[in-house]
Order: structure tokens, then C-alpha cells, then sequence
């Protein structure tokens, strides 16, 4: 039987058990589902698809755990460069931010990016500018760089690069959630503090419509996880809402297939979370690991990496 | 018969009757012309896709009627802020830069993002710092600002902002090209100044690979025009690939469903360039016009509006 359910999160794939040990995968598991509750008590009392994704990546966002938010890691130049996008299935409304600082919650920006129905994308200082004319408190640059995030900077610099690439690689701590409300309908957003020691600038797949999140009500909802460039490259969360579309499968072969082609084309390594049209979910990966968590249809909560 | 070419450029889909008159419309013809038989010496020699496509794009980015490059609209703070992309459509590889500026040609700049092989797209003060590091010159603030847009920037300011949208609204410029060489590589590349008075920071669909360009040699190469968040929001440079992947259409009738799936999920206007990986190649548009040319397998030089 295939898995229904009306809620998935990811806190990012990569390779948990052996940075933090079977404990440390406790506390990740723990936090997943505590957000699935409260996502849970959103969903209970009807509440939108869009509102759950937007208040579930918000609490990823918040807990220091995960890289997004606070706890987002730090770029090539020590500096915080955080990505976000939110998309409705109802009308493929759109919002994104990306490259930015000084914001507690970048989902929530991208939120408001998405209400003000103009752009889709905004960065950098002129997303600040719009955040600040939104009222949106600036927070200070060092609010969401916990000392987790230092120590592992200074690490990572005392690296050769290629032991620095392999690092970042390991550790996508990217959020996610994709959800469908008792009406039916579908939302997705996706956060991050991107790759550790990443380029300054560098914007990865999270804030990319199609690429690290999809949502459309005819086909699917999307988040994913992963080396970014190979989702953008692969164009990922649209390719598995058109393998929907096209040729009619269900969330767990798209998102199995999905995968699988993104190994083969660019050789890519991370994981997706879907949910089609019927509330069928699957969470698929080629890391070691990806935490993650669903709230199936007769309300139960599931936590597993 | 299928038209079949090697080589599409376009130069923005919009109103370019009602803004310049026929008259006008010659000097955008002149240039496409000329712009096509530089592409055809490359190809002609045996390059590259990838050449090819860059080659042209920084043609169009050089002349001040296109807006990209020199010639780029001002945005709502009276700057140029510039976005571009390119794609090889033999192993994915892509590269793109959004909201720079100081940059003579940002097709160039993508072109040295996608060589590096490790991000895929760079965004302002970041892409500038690559610039630099890869020796690129940087240009003075108002190189590329023509007199036109000034005058421009003007009258948009003093028009209300229902009359603003809509002056923006009918006049993209952007710029792009499709490819296919004589090895059957695929290549396409896409390059804007945005929206008239855009609002700082946004970034449009041009560099955002799988909505305003795309090339994969398994499929198509594809470069989009037109109001850029509706081409975001339905990822639609992917959407025709996987038309032609899933549904095997050739790109004549890709190009069509696209451009109806686009005004039927959002009400999107615009234009496309595609080329399949049988060089069958189409130019599908809902706005009045497109300026645009190709060359024909036979050799022949084509220009259209």
C-alpha cells in the first residue's frame, strides 16, 4: 500500500549518524517531531497548506540544529547567506529570497515576497529594503551564528580544500516542508544557510522555483535536500512534478525516479520529500541520510533519518 | 515540413511595433542579421554550441537597442542591475549571475561561472568578487546607461504606477540564443536588464536555469522572453524539455504547448526560442511581436517580428 499522508519535513540530507553519533540523531528526530505537532494543530482546525509549510520551516529555521536560519553556516568569508522559497499549488504563486542576512526568517520573508504578487525572487540589499518597508525586524548579524557554526568555521578553513569540499558535502542541513490541507491543496517551501564555506554570493537550488522547491496542485508539492548545484542543474522539483503530470505516477515513483536521474545525469547526491495530489508522500535519498518526518492520514506522527 | 536550423536568436518579445514603428523595427532586424552571420562563422568553422551562443548573446548585449548589457533599463532606484544565464547541453553544465552590475557583458561572466564548475549561480556584491578574482574588467557605473534609458527612467518615474506596469509590461528586451552545432551539441544562453523600474534586487527568469533557459542535447535548447515571474512560476524552459522528453514532441509543438500552458496556469505573456536535438527549431510568442532571426541548415539567414 502506497504511504498517505497530509504532512512531510527534511532537516537536510547528508550524513547525520556519523557527524553527530546515534545520540545527536535522537535530538534532530526529537525537534522533527515536535514541528510535525504543531504543524498537526494547524491542520486540525483547517488551516491552508500554505500556513503549515510556512510555520513549519519557520521552527526549523529557529532551531540551531538545523542549517537554516539560526544555525545556518558560514560562508567563505565567515558571513551568514541564507536562501528561502514558499510556493502555493493553488495558483503556482511564488516567493523566494536569496543571498541574504539579518532576517530571523527567511521563509517568512519569502512569504511576503509571495503575498506582494509582484516579484518571485528578491536579493540581497534590495530584499532588505523590501524586508524593512514590510516591517520586518532586522535582527543583527550575529543573531543566528551560534558557536557550533564558529568552531566549525575554523575548521573548515584549517582544511586542504579538498577535505573542505568533502566536509560541506556531508553535512546539507537544508529544511523543508511539503504539505496538503483538508482541501486538497498543496504548498512547499524549502530554507538554508546553504554549504559550508560556500562562495560569497553563491545562491543555491532552496529559493529556485523548480529546482529545490515545487508546488501545483495538479501534480505534486516538492522540497529538497542536497548538493544544490545538481538540483538546479537538474532542474529536480520540476522534473518530478512532471513526471507526475506526464506520465502519471504517484509521488513515491516520481520521487524514486527523480532521484535516480539525478544520480545518473550529474552524478548528484541528496534527497527529495513529495506529496501528489492524492496525499500520497515518499521521501527518497541517496545519502547516507536524510531526517526527516510525516504526519500520516489518520493523524500519526512518523520521525526517521 | 518542420523548419530545421542551427542557430535562433531573439531580442525580447513585446510591443517593438508600437514602440518604434516600423522604421524602428529595421534597426532591430539589422542587428539580428548581423549577429547571426558572426554565429555562423563560428559554426561554419566547427565551434561550439557553447561559443556560439555566448558570442551572440554579448553581440546583443553590446547594442544599445537590446536591454541587456549596454542598454540595460534602470530599476526603481535609477540602476542597472543585470541578470544572465548559460547552459551546455551536454553534461548540464550551467552558469549564471543576477542583480550585478559594473559588468560589460554578463553572458561572459556566466560563461566563466559554469568554467569554474562549481557554483551555478553567483548574485551581487559575491559576483563581482569572482569577477575580479577571474581578472574580468569592471566597467564604471554608467557604461551601460544609454541616453534612451535615462529618458526613459524619466517618464516612467512621473507616470502613475498602473501606467508605469503597463509601459514596463510592453517593452521586454530581454535578449538570448539557441544552438546546435555541427557534433549535435545543444547550447542556450539568455541575458536581461529586467523590468523598467524594477524593484532593487529582483531577479527575473533569465538566470534561473529551467524557466528562462535551458539545453539539454537529450532534448532542447531553450531561451524565454517576456514577463519573467510567470516563467519562473511555471518553470517553463523545463516544462518544454519535458514536453519533449515524456511526451516526444518535436519543438515546434513544444514551443506551442508552452506558451498555451503559460497563458492557461498564469496568464503569462511572452515568446521562446527552441531548438530539439533534431535541430527541428521554433519561435512561439503571445505578445504582438519577437524580434528574432535564425539560420537555416542550408545556411540561410532569417529575420522575423
Amino acid at each position: 500500500m502506497k504511504k498517505h499522508c497530509t504532512l512531510m519535513i527534511h532537516g537536510g540530507a547528508g550524513e547525520l549518524d556519523k557527524l553527530h553519533g546515534p545520540a545527536g540523531a535522537v535530538r534532530y528526530l526529537r525537534s522533527i517531531r515536535r514541528i510535525l505537532e504543531r504543524g498537526q494543530s494547524i491542520l486540525k482546525r483547517g488551516g491552508p497548506a500554505l500556513d503549515v509549510v510556512e510555520t513549519c520551516v519557520s521552527m526549523l529555521e529557529d532551531d540551531p540544529l538545523f542549517n537554516a536560519g539560526r544555525g545556518s553556516v558560514l560562508n567563505e568569508r565567515g558571513m551568514v547567506s541564507m536562501d528561502a522559497a514558499i510556493m502555493d499549488g493553488r495558483d503556482l504563486g511564488a516567493g523566494a529570497v536569496a543571498d541574504i542576512n539579518r532576517i530571523a526568517n527567511p521563509v517568512k520573508l519569502a512569504r511576503l515576497v509571495l503575498a506582494g504578487n509582484k516579484q518571485v525572487m528578491l536579493a540581497g540589499t534590495g530584499a532588505l529594503r523590501f524586508a524593512r518597508s514590510a516591517g520586518v525586524r532586522l535582527v543583527s548579524g550575529d543573531y543566528r551564528i551560534t558557536e557550533e557554526r564558529r568552531d566549525e568555521y575554523k575548521k573548515l578553513r584549517a582544511l586542504s580544500q579538498r577535505k573542505a569540499e568533502t566536509f560541506s558535502a556531508d553535512q546539507h542541513g537544508t529544511v523543508g516542508a511539503v504539505a496538503r490541507d483538508s482541501k486538497g491543496n498543496l504548498a512547499a517551501a524549502t530554507s538554508t544557510g546553504g554549504m559550508a564555506g560556500k562562495k560569497e554570493g553563491r545562491i543555491g537550488d532552496s529559493p529556485i522555483i523548480g529546482a529545490g522547491v515545487y508546488a501545483d496542485n495538479r501534480t505534486c508539492a516538492v522540497s529538497a535536500t542536497g548538493h544544490g548545484e545538481k538540483f538546479m542543474r537538474t532542474v529536480l522539483a520540476k522534473h518530478i512534478a512532471d513526471l507526475i503530470a506526464f506520465r502519471n505516477l504517484d509521488a513515491e515513483t516520481a520521487a524514486t525516479y527523480g532521484i535516480s536521474y539525478l544520480k545518473r545525469t550529474v552524478n548528484g547526491r541528496g534527497g527529495v520529500i513529495v506529496i501528489d495530489r492524492k496525499g500520497r508522500c515518499a521521501a527518497r535519498f541517496n545519502t547516507r541520510t536524510m531526517v526527516h518526518g510525516w504526519l500520516d492520514r489518520d493523524g500519526n506522527i512518523h520521525c526517521a533519518y
